[in-house]
């Protein structure tokens, strides 16, 4: 079954050799982004269901000249957009959906956005997607570092890819990798470059993440990553549940610590509730894979965030339940730091450091868990990684907030 | 006569059923911003003169990709502005211009504007047009409240529009309406959608707004309008006029406290002026309508702007009255609220809120008053809603802007 | 031979008489960028070796939009870029490029940038060219002056130019000029508009700017201009050296202070050397003219910067001789100013103003010097400027930047 071989073989997948494989460039210094459509019966390849890439173009208020790629694998439909940092927009198998229902509506041209508006909170007015990077010169809440003010999680959703390639594997599965690179440089300042991949299997109901860190610098340099991996409906529900293993957990904050002994439960949308989030420190198993599960309540539909914790040893989990207008969501995100401002992570050793010419990989799988068997078997993957190790929950935040 | 029906009854035309109409959709999310022109001809309508409205792209510097829709109704031609905020970039009837000379020559798109800039004074950078939408989440002077810089007259102006779409009735008169919706759309801090509409009638020297703003979010939200609508000559000129109703004027500050006493006349462009606001809360008839007239000094030539004191309680009069380079111009403006920085208003009563799922509408009309027996009825309209009610002159400003 | 023609005869060519030219419109309001191509063959010229200007556009990345122009001459090659204030990207002749190796490696549209942004450094994010335009409105490091964060270096370089327009001599030589305007405008702020000239001789090894600043607002302004022009290897390396007519020598700051003994010679790319600037008033001759050179260790290879200082009376001298990642380069600016925050500026009499309807004419002359005898030549109009004046090597910086 494809849902379970990309769990807990994705590295397999993303490592394979590319040598026989389709390729084309969808954009390029010199190649627009145009519509254009590829098929599996373009190619002639005989799949059990059909597959197809779309490339568009949006219009029309913040949304201009935003590109789209869409990819049909034939079970998932999954929407990529180069314009913001590779994001994944949504994901769904039939009308189950993966993502959210952000207020922000529009699929906002980085153009239009100034992240150092709203005190440095301008990211929230392009906040809507199922998987949105953060990084990686930094990540964190808004606020003043050795003089500077980082702004919300950093800028990697908001720098447009260059030189995005599809390349489908001439062999059975005939895998789909839609790459896309990200340019975050500034002279003096920082020279990192970023090759994303996202991958699926014609059929399945998963996808994978292989991104590439590059500091192309001279000197090394501090870096954090977080991939903000946003879930609702129908996953999301008051009684739904995360699971993972987990060795340490405590809040991230004074507001947190109310909810604490039910921080793996969620409830209904809640006025008033905004979000709380708490800081997790997983478990993984001996090669560092590990697992993290959101189900829900009848625990016969959940969603899967597979990780490497030698990649990204920490995990956010961010439950924004408020009402559905406000945002009903819940973010489940492994990071190389927390939510903190970068100066509060250096202290708690979250704040690593990229040698010059280094190269950092973090790979991330999603999958759908369809069905009581799919959940059950995720949940099992949990216990196994946990192993009876003992679980800390922390009652204090690790990072004393009240201090500036 | 087309101008004074429309002077009085804007409220009519713009709430008419739309039932009958040829639609046009100019802009929207798979459909991209195309030259093209659609005439009276076209439509096989015989109007007294033959009108037409056509949508062109701008380029080069920063306006490159700008949209503009030209209105001819065949006696006034509009230019209106899909990619900043639907504004209105001027109205002309022959040689008569209503709208004014900027130093900002360029038609600037967003993408370009840093409204955090200049201490929050960005927005200055593409302010050039006849009608600028000010707000909707704050209107006023930059400035810190509640912790956030808050930039000039909000971001409205530099919202790009998606699904502009153009109605012509299939009736006569043949109303043409056109109409764009702007997204003020921040996760966790606005959910505010703005459809603004345009309407003007074949052959007629006037147009109306008609804006609805919607909180789509699930919260009540403080908002704040105020239309930016800017006049210079021939209506602005030395000995030229201001008439409204007014139940009390103010100087906006100490500056304008010293031409108070001709708060209703204007200079001629007069070096080293730079501007006076006075601050004006106006009467209305019954139903809350009433009317503002700036005249020549002949008094044979003028515009008026009509609006409703429900909607829009009071009045900014912006008399810049420096020289024609640095910008010779007059704003009539009618707003929620004063030009104030937010945080003033709030103790004035002039920061409203919108509950969670109303809507606020907006409608002003404007006319040439092309003669002085238009310019004589409509100073007739504003001494009926006047009706011998008392003015209030204040000699100091509401707002004590030395504390900070 | 072109080359010297051009370094000391640059004033006769770019005031030639434009009478007599194939004049082509690349942008404008009503003609976008399109990949077009002018040969000297499609205009049945007869030169030595065939020249041609293309035009094109990027793609991708943060260069989406951008525009190129590509003048070769038959024997240099130039790119410049419209979207980034006419800025040179490059040049080169042969395998010999001028130019430099930035981590900044797209040519960045200036809407996907925030000056504002890293405290006022986000020039820091495009900065890559051979010449980069700073000015005009300021020019220097980020910092507060009268309120307001001037940002580095201030707008220029990142003002898309509109009405770029194509210029060929229809007699020989058949000089190129390639012109754009930029627009830097503010309302009650800036009304500056700058025609900018790029021109170069079909086979010449050199190229000029004429740039004419126009005030056109009401008021007298303030204003600044440096031309940051930026080289690297082949001329730059260890033991290269620095030759100029030199009035005064001081270090920018205490940093540079170290190294002022050397301050004309080059080290190799150098660890954690970061930058060195030094501030030159040069010599000029009875004109104003003035020569800068830059130039290998064995002197048969460098390029020398022609400009006048009564247009341009001072000159920094950026050395940052770190690696060849951070970005191993040297600045040749002749400017209005230094490189302080206009503030400091001030005191110093560098912050000169135009007036109202006034023009500033900046020339400028860039020539490869292929050979020694290039080099020599360069080198002994040096000395002839200098003409046995002396040079004040002041110790201490001009401005106490401990003091805020």
């Amino acid at each position: 079954m494809n849902t379970l071989r990309l769990i807990f073989g994705v590295t397999a997948l993303t490592t394979a050799s590319h040598a026989l494989a389709w390729d084309y460039v969808l954009l390029d210094s010199d190649t627009p982004a145009q519509n254009r459509q590829i098929t599996s019966q373009q190619l002639g390849i005989k799949t059990a269901k059909p597959f197809s890439i779309t490339l568009r173009t949006l219009h029309g208020g913040r949304q201009e000249g935003v590109s789209i790629v869409d990819i049909d694998n034939g079970t998932m439909k999954l929407s990529v957009v180069p314009t913001r940092g590779m994001n994944v927009l949504h994901a769904s198998v039939g009308n189950v959906r993966m993502g959210w229902d952000s207020p922000v509506k529009e699929v906002v041209n980085p153009a239009f956005i100034e992240l150092n508006g709203r005190g440095g909170l301008g990211w929230l007015e392009g906040f809507n997607e199922l998987v949105v990077r953060c990084g990686y010169e930094w990540v964190g809440h808004p606020g003043l570092d050795n003089g500077e003010l980082l702004t919300l999680h950093g800028r990697a959703a908001n720098i447009p890819a260059n030189r995005v390639t599809l390349h489908i594997d001439e062999q059975p599965p005939y895998a789909i990798r839609l790459q896309g690179e990200l340019k975050e440089q500034a002279f003096k300042k920082v020279d990192f470059s970023v090759v994303t991949e996202l991958s699926t299997l014609p059929g399945s109901v998963s996808f994978a993440l292989n991104d590439t860190l590059t500091n192309n610098g001279d000197y090394p340099k501090e870096y954090q990553a977080l991939y903000h991996n946003n879930f609702s409906t129908p996953f999301l529900e008051q009684g739904a549940r995360f699971v993972a293993p987990v060795k340490q957990v405590s809040p991230f904050n004074d507001k947190a610590k109310g909810d604490l002994p039910d921080w793996q439960t969620y409830r209904a949308p809640t006025r008033d509730y905004d979000e709380t989030v708490y800081n997790v420190v997983p478990y993984a198993d001996a090669k560092g894979d590990t697992l993290a599960v959101l189900h829900n309540k009848a625990a016969n539909l959940g969603v899967s965030v597979g990780f490497n914790t030698q990649q990204l040893p920490v995990f956010s989990l961010w439950k924004n339940t408020d009402t559905q207008g406000q945002g009903y969501v819940t973010g489940l995100e492994p990071g190389t730091s927390f939510s903190y401002n970068r100066r509060y992570q250096r202290p708690l050793g979250l704040v690593p450091t990229i040698g010059a010419g280094q190269k950092r990989q973090f790979q991330i799988s999603y999958s759908l868990l369809a069905d009581k068997a799919a959940v059950d078997q995720a949940v099992q993957r949990v216990t196994q990684i946990q192993d009876g190790r003992k679980t800390e929950v922390r009652g204090t935040p690790l990072v004393d907030l009240s201090k500036e």
